[in-house]
């Protein structure tokens, strides 16, 4: 290493204290702010009791705007229309060809419902049902991508929802056509150009002009955070989301410059954003790390870039795949990227991960745009517990019993002396009603 | 109607003001009481703090035991085998036929890995694995049911977590041997006799005894709930769960003691139970509040059910079946009893419900025990968005792309258009190198 070396954190695996260092490399939580948990608390309630209004007052406010009523901020379908048709023949196709792409993907996952017979005639089973109407919570600004419009919409639309509605707000009313035209192409039903924890509000609680839904999806700052951790349970939401991360583990035979860019293209998101190598070669974490310190100042992004691997990287040295595989399911990393001979290989020991990008070719960027897959996943080692955003989030179950006579006859008999160890009498009045004399 | 009749409320639904009354029945909202949110927080800080100590601290404090140690807390799996050989042989056969049938019904709800290739050798697919560890709360007391430690326990066995944990407080050192002998039946790997913030914290963050968990289920207080409700997101947890509610739809041709007795199936458990029948036939009303006035007396669970058929139920008379249907969809109860003669043809009608019981055998009481389904399910019209508690909820996905060079190549183009609109430039760059020059 060079003075001009960038300053990547370095692990060992083999050590004896790397959980402690790994830990203390992973540690971050949300911000729990009781400012801003008392700011939203207030909005909530405003948004609950005085509707439209109090929507309007905080879009002004916040997003300084100069609307009259919060109808003036719905957008004519003509309006996104008009924004596909603004953008430049190249981006439209690109947009369309992933579209594409993610819905045949999420086609995959649709759930159907299920019945079954029993030999006396009972049926058992579950009806699989759309959820009528969701939110999309699309964050304005500099972190307003077209990309997750379509990742956000796609799913519910394949799930059967009968209407999506888009909110995205518009600082100082500035719109971002890309955002429209793919709005346009997932074919959300309605965008309103409101944000922030007044959005949120308005879609859990509906107002005069913005209707309730069941469940929003989509990323914000801490505010959307607050708002959707606090009306959790009155609607259903998505995972709430920590710094994007990605994990590389590399048997030391990938170009270092396709591994360098792929660790960038995580640490450009923003400076919390994690980008994390591990392999057994220790010569080749050397070439990465000269392809880094050469790259890296060829960034757009590179001081956000930067501020990121020095903070949040890590060049992890393993023994063997073994331990790679280890380290993996200890991280539960939202990306992994198994850039190895034989990915399929290593797929079976994986327990934990948002998505799998195998082989040389697959890079992250491609699953985050096109490839098919959601690119919502979760972070933050949630991936133990959660999975991507699918089809799946958007439709619900209802269990199917109906009981012949017999069959009821049977059951009776175990459901009331259940009922009776648990002195629940009128359950076991209610079964030995449908016991045979 | 005479004096004596019970005063339950009457609606029509061809009112003008129905919908304004159904609303005001259907008023529920979860307690959230600012001293109990600052009592959590500190008891939640402190187990994370100070492990072990604060959970013995809290639950000798709360639940009035003498202990020493959480591991004194850990009860052998030779004491549930006891406890299993403890209950009577009736009781014992109940319990394990109920145990065989859930396990038999979730099986059908496990979910397969898939992949599929396309025509450039891509390979895209979803993995399916199951969760590694997850907690089972358990109430105390009068509400401690050993068919929720099946219902809970089983869908996670099912799914293959590696380790099901289960807590219950024993107030005062009190243990239901019913709730032990499920445990043993239901294979639960760990159970530790403590409850409350106290024990949510522990599984939420792990201590010295309690092993961290990925998720947490099961039903509790208000304590309980608040602390769920708080860990959420550094662990996954279930819905948190409203009051039981039960619709029963009849046409007018059962036998309306068995009706009644349905009703009183549900507003047996709590004063806030919500009991409602649904019927196009006014005589047949009548005839339920006869059944009722003749059948309320002779419960044992009389004062509650009483209370809760003043206070919350209603006997709804609809124009006709569609009618009916449309207060389904509106309500989205959690447990729909279909009690008429095609029950199949109203299925496909319904939208929302977390479990549909059909025909007229199929008594509530049976799918609380034995049939098979879950007996947790969406509370408080959360049957919108929400799904009874099953083997989904013990598995979570990770998404696999695997490009061909040909693939990448062609992803690669997309992917960097939408990059670059997006100003994410190593994203780009990254897809770039994988397209062929």
């Amino acid at each position: 290493m060079t003075n001009t070396a960038t300053p990547i954190t370095r692990l060992d695996a083999q050590t004896a204290d790397f959980e402690q260092q790994l830990q203390h490399l992973l540690a971050w939580e949300a911000v729990s702010d009781h400012q801003v948990a008392a700011t939203v608390d207030e909005i909530l309630s405003r948004v609950k009791k005085e509707g439209d209004a109090a929507v309007l007052a905080y879009s002004n406010k916040f997003d300084q705007l100069g609307a009259t009523s919060i109808a003036d901020l719905v957008v004519p379908q003509a309006r996104l229309q008009q924004a596909l048709e603004s953008i430049s023949a190249e981006q439209r196709q690109a947009l369309e060809t992933a579209a594409n792409r993610v819905r045949r993907y999420h086609e995959h996952q649709k759930q159907d419902s299920w019945q079954y017979t029993e030999a006396d005639g009972t049926v058992l089973g579950q009806q699989v049902t759309p959820m009528e109407r969701v939110g999309l919570y699309v964050p304005g600004g500099k972190a307003s991508y077209p990309s997750s419009v379509l990742m956000n919409a796609l799913p519910a639309k394949v799930a059967g929802v009968d209407e999506v509605v888009m909110v995205v707000p518009t600082p100082k009313g500035e719109i971002n056509e890309m955002v429209f035209a793919a709005a346009a192409i997932a074919e959300v039903d309605t965008v309103i150009t409101i944000g922030g924890a007044q959005a949120v509000a308005a879609l859990a609680y509906g107002t005069e002009t913005v209707p309730k839904v069941d469940k929003i999806v989509g990323p914000g700052n801490i505010f959307v955070a607050t708002a959707k951790r606090a009306v959790f349970g009155n609607v259903a939401i998505d995972m709430i989301a920590g710094p994007s991360e990605i994990l590389v583990v590399c048997d030391g035979k990938t170009d270092p410059d396709w591994i360098a860019m792929d660790l960038f293209s995580q640490a450009e998101h923003d400076e919390q954003a994690q980008s994390i190598l591990v392999c057994p070669d220790a010569d080749f974490i050397e070439q990465v790390q000269a392809s880094i310190d050469k790259l890296l100042p060829t960034l757009e992004r590179e001081t956000i870039a930067r501020t990121s691997l020095e903070n949040r990287a890590a060049l992890i040295k393993v023994a063997d795949m073994d331990q790679a595989v280890a380290v993996i399911n200890r991280i539960a990393p939202e990306h992994l990227e198994l850039s190895v001979e034989d990915p399929q290989a290593l797929l079976p020991k994986i327990r934990h991960a948002g998505a799998i990008f195998m082989g040389r070719y697959t890079a992250e960027a491609l699953g985050d745009y096109c490839a098919g897959p959601n690119h919502v996943l979760p972070t933050s080692g949630t991936a133990r517990f959660s999975s991507p955003l699918g089809v799946y989030d958007f439709q619900k179950r209802s269990s199917i019993i109906m009981c012949s006579a017999q069959g009821a006859s049977e059951l009776g008999k175990t459901a009331s002396v259940l009922a009776r160890g648990e002195s629940l009498e009128a359950h076991a009045r209610s079964a030995e009603y449908r016991i045979k004399k």
